[in-house]
């Protein structure tokens, strides 16, 4: 059984993260609380070629914690573990603490 | 909880601008009276690449008051304060006194 | 308040010119006599990428005035005055004596 | 009141010709004999710009008598004469005798 | 009255073959015997820019004998003759004996 | 009455295969037995130009067994035999044995 | 009977796999069970042209396993064994162990 995937053109390989349902003091997050539709990077592809021909890298790297659109996303099944696909050019933004 | 958004592409962070329901003298403000759907930039993403892959940088810098469109913007919740992303081109103009 | 719109990319903003019921002998002008639908140039943005990267400059000038289309443009009160924003491409030709 | 109007990108204004009714000896016409839906350029816009922002000039020139298109075409009234305004790449023709 | 019409851009001005309902030797053609929707080019345009400018000529000459379309094409009546408009790629190849 | 087509741009004329009936050894095939819908390429065009007017040849050439689709072609009756044309991008591929 | 496709343009050839029903210890899997919708590449076919006419190869390679889209994909049947034919950038990325 496949472990891995390399994404093609510019998909990146994304897992979810989950937001918590408590404070580190164990309190109870309301539900419509700031839950940020947000996961980490897993994968890229390669890019895309612009018109020309030249090869355009994908805009986000490796272990970046990236703001997903709210809708869209292919999810993928790997190894017993849920990840999902997005084209790169719908990423909305990198997170930073 | 991230803090910070480095918006993707042509995406531009914007937290708008509430207008001001008196004047500075304390009159109230007739509901109709001109009010802008305004905002400042927060942060801005790189750009995008043309055609033949040159990087066209985004049209407005951090700090710019922005006059934004009647409708659009993804609406995203940071550290509990509200802010807007938009694409570049759908800014309207820059506002200045 | 703000009282000073820089259009961004291709846009322009226009103050549209009303049209004279009277002539200037004061006599009442039909109301289906010809009216154009023109105004008067305030700001240019800077212009739009081609899909090369070259930046072409809007095709009108501040101050020109204007042919516009029937319909279309974007609302736009600054200091109490209204103007119009149109994609220069839109603007149908400029208008002399 | 604006007299002149120079069109904008490869727009053209054009003055439809009146097709005879009666031939040169006064025989009335039958109407649907060979009315050809033509005119007379007055004024052209400077052009396009093609993609790589090289500028492409308008198809014909003032003076042309053109063959137009079955529908199409913005009236314009300038100095109460009827005009009206084309894109160059709907213009069919020009026409010789 | 007009007599000539040189197409504009890629457009062609084709005078249709009407296929002989008899045989040389005067037997009757059967109606659905193979008829091809062919014609004569009469004129062509100067062809149309690729998308960096460059003028890329039209794909028939004057005098070929083309295989039309099933649909399209705008008639037009040049000095009490009817012929048809069309845009050079709609055209499906060259006939040849 | 014209006997050869030469096809425009990247149009392919193709003379389809008729799948056999029955094996070499007369024995039935079953109506549902593997039925490729191929041709034989009979004649090429010249190719379509690139956006910045490069030529850009057609991806077959004359004599190839080809996979067509499962629709779209347009009938050719030359001669009273029937062809089939399509754009070389509708091909799927060539078949050898 | 054709025996061998080569594909044109990007379009690649591929042989689903079957995801296995049981373990190797025998084991029946959950139907609903992480079945991936897998296969390997057969073919492939040149690749498409650049808008400026640079040939751009296809993104896998012969041997490649790919992860395939949940839609999509044209049967094809050689020699009595089932493919699919899909453009590549249909193909969501390539499985490794």
């Amino acid at each position: 059984m496949a472990k891995r995937l390399i994404p093609l053109f510019n998909r990146i390989l994304v897992e979810k993260i989950v937001p918590p349902s408590k404070t580190n003091a164990g309190i109870l997050l309301p539900e419509k609380s700031s839950k940020l539709n947000s996961g980490k990077v897993i994968a890229v592809g390669p890019g895309i070629h612009s018109k020309d021909g030249k090869l355009i890298p994908v805009a986000v790297n490796e272990g970046d914690t990236v703001l997903l659109p709210e809708y869209g996303g292919t999810e993928v099944k790997l190894d017993n573990k849920e990840y999902h696909l997005y084209r790169d050019d719908d990423i909305l933004g990198t997170l930073h603490d």
